[in-house]
């Protein structure tokens, strides 16, 4: 938890930025998500918006924003002395509110007054959309039934940029996310099933962190790319796609993907391949400065991904042809990246055009492009992941021929890389005013070479 | 995940208790939960009551049994080319319907057509409490106002009593639930932070089940029951009390309680308490018997509490009258035990008294028997928790004097056991043919002696 000044001063930004705007802002903080019955919960996540202008990181907490005479209330219930039995003496939501400079509380009831007296007074009432089953249950209670435009592109632009107290805690993330990679790592042995090895480095995260900041990808299948099965033995002569990321106690993300030999050594077309991606990586990160959109990265990394595959002869004709085309989306159906910050894709629950597109960005509906998640101009204090992936994916390839595309050896592809699997390398990384730095401590073995050597320092 | 026999003759047993009810049955399967946004989900738990039924450990899975024709019907829906690419390729509905022997299915969508019909001929509709928001809002919008407790009391009828495929599902949960204890003890050293041990114990959850049970309580002030927070170094001279299970991959749970010194011997004071909580639950498993009543081995336990208890002259008076006035509630406010089973409080989104109570039995308004939860007379299957525990809570404490209850030694307490802490002690019991027995592997330590010499070898 930062400062008081620092909510405050958040607040005051953001009435700043709505100037002119009627009526009032209601901000509903997470409820319990039960995981069986209502005593058998979810460990608590807070919402980030809550927590980005208010803080408390405890749940049922609500507040309102009256954006014409500023004043702010935070609604949310005292504990009994029967909750005390349980929970031990708790601090009032009084002493709450303060902590995070408001002077105003209310019982939680008191929200739905608040609203319906706003909404008789024909006042707006200014929302972000439900980002669990909960709110949406709450806003239709409200009678709120669509969120701000206005108040959600006031949140985006404050949040896209990273203030130095959230960059240390990203910094923090990442350290932690690191360690958990590590830990993974020197856990790949033949025979072991991926499943131990998620819970190794899964208890990392939660030994320091809040826990993971999404669900862990493991696979000796990095092809499948929402594949949370960890059932599988690890074999020989594989590669594993890990892609896990930590979250901070103080609830900010890292994500980080590596592709590893199961057997510490890329075969010759494991690292013709490899090598591609790690190239695309590094490309992308040397493009990454102010003033680039992230989209113009993307399409880079495409260009040279597919001049080297069609050295490799897996794919041919124009460059210039093929990147139009969106050939590269064969082989990365997915963006380059997204933005990084409280949530792993930040602020995905307020829409991801506007998070991601600049006002005159459009974005595309090829393959690949489509899923980026990330287009616009950058700007110092954007944190943003790169992360290119090359990918066989036999079923996506069977439908391109049936389809006729032109550009693709699909004999090659048939008759070789089938049984490939996928390769992802990814980093998290800060624009800073000049260019761009990555973000935790030590790199995490990346180079062909690197992951090599690492893994041979691990089993020594 | 059981043989197709097995839910077959579940869901034949289900019918078969609910004959002559008119109308269908609904079971709707668990969605995603979303933590920050429809993307970044918990990991996914399906609903315990679909999992006994249709066993199907997927996301947005319902099911229609009609009662008067026995006609079976699964809603889900098939994954489309667009997934296949994020997901591989997956089983078909109708193929999985089949795995667990439902030979007809319809796309999801089809549920809302298929209870509208129904209702629209005035059928009645069976369906358990919503026991997540989500199940909340699809019950409103199916037009479905009220729980069945014809419904309710047939599957708790049967869910109550574990066929020995569940018990063997529960052993192993009990072996990995010991396994994260073990490595939760040899964890314990002064200095450390409470959360490392946590993230350690609970990284074996998930490298070898689906992860735990309950939020872990793992905490130096055992008096607080729900204590989630895990930010102190660990002290000496403290007890520390760790109550916390592993769910198996197939879903079933464990739930051990154990406290230990924190400096691995216990101070004369805190031995004479645990002594008195270790033979209360000695006793409680030696009175576990079918035929008896569970509510009455917990009057057993705080009998012998308070008696023990008088001893130490922390109470005075004769021992029926304060057994009968619950004063026993004072220093155990919580029930002796649970069922637990998919659930570790097995089916508590059903309804705690049906499930817990017999029809003849009323709950008790007194502290401590009122939050008893298992009070029925055992019947072999019956799989219970043994969870007796003495708290000192000043704040309790305070209200009994203030109120002028009688029997307590108030000054004593002050004087003495206001820092001290709580104890408890937990393990998961199985009703037999004629006794009882605990579940999992080896015991963990729980005399005071086997404490103190399982923490001696874990130094050593």
């Amino acid at each position: 938890m930062f400062s008081k000044e620092t909510y405050t001063s958040r607040r005051a930004q953001l009435k700043a930025l709505l100037k002119g705007e009627k009526g009032i802002a209601v901000f509903i903080g997470n409820v319990e998500a039960p995981a069986q019955y209502k005593d058998n919960c979810y460990k608590f996540r807070q919402d980030s918006t809550w927590l980005y202008y208010f803080g408390l990181d405890e749940p049922r907490f609500a507040a309102v924003i009256d954006l014409e005479d500023g004043s702010e209330t935070i609604y949310a219930d005292d504990f009994s002395i029967d909750d005390i039995i349980w929970t031990g003496p708790q601090p009032s939501v009084a002493e709450q509110a303060a902590r995070v400079g408001v002077s105003h509380s209310e019982p939680y009831a008191k929200l739905d007054w608040a609203v319906s007296q706003a909404i008789i007074k024909g006042r707006p009432i200014h929302t972000i959309p439900p980002s669990r089953w909960y709110n949406t249950l709450k806003l239709q209670s409200l009678g709120i039934d669509k969120p701000s435009e206005a108040l959600i592109r006031a949140i985006i632009s404050m949040r896209l940029v990273k203030t130095p107290e959230e960059i240390a805690e990203l910094d923090a993330a990442g350290i932690l996310g690191q360690k958990m990679h590590t830990v993974a790592r020197k856990g790949i042995r033949l025979g072991r099933v991926e499943q131990e090895i998620v819970g190794e480095m899964e208890g990392v995260t939660l030994a320091e962190g809040w826990g993971v900041s999404f669900a862990t990808i493991l696979t000796q299948h990095g092809e499948v790319f929402h594949n949370h099965g960890h059932a599988f033995p690890i074999e020989a002569g594989k590669l594993m796609v890990i892609d896990a990321g930590a979250e901070s106690n103080s609830h900010y993300a890292s994500d980080f993907t590596r592709t590893y030999p199961t057997g510490s050594k890329y075969t010759p077309k494991q690292r013709d391949i490899y090598s591609i991606v790690y190239d695309c990586h590094e490309l992308a990160f040397s493009l990454t400065r102010p003033g680039t959109a992230y989209r113009d990265v993307h399409l880079a990394v495409a260009r040279l991904m597919l001049d080297r595959l069609s050295q490799l002869g897996l794919v041919k004709g124009d460059l210039d042809e093929m990147v139009a085309a969106g050939v590269a989306g064969l082989f990365m159906p997915h963006g380059l990246g997204h933005n990084m910050g409280l949530d792993v894709h930040d602020m995905e629950d307020l829409g991801e055009d506007l998070v991601g597109y600049d006002p005159d960005q459009k974005r595309s509906s090829q393959l690949g492009l489509r899923s980026l998640r990330m287009a616009r101009r950058l700007v110092p204090g954007n944190v943003i992941t790169d992360e290119p992936g090359i990918y066989f994916i036999p079923d996506l390839i069977k439908l391109w021929k049936k389809e006729g595309r032109p550009f693709v050896n699909y004999a090659a592809l048939e008759e070789g890389y089938f049984d490939f699997g996928g390769i992802r390398i990814e980093d998290d990384v800060l624009v800073t005013a000049d260019g761009a730095r990555r973000l935790g401590g030590q790199r995490l073995p990346a180079s062909p070479d690197d992951v090599e050597a690492a893994m041979a320092a691990d089993r020594a």
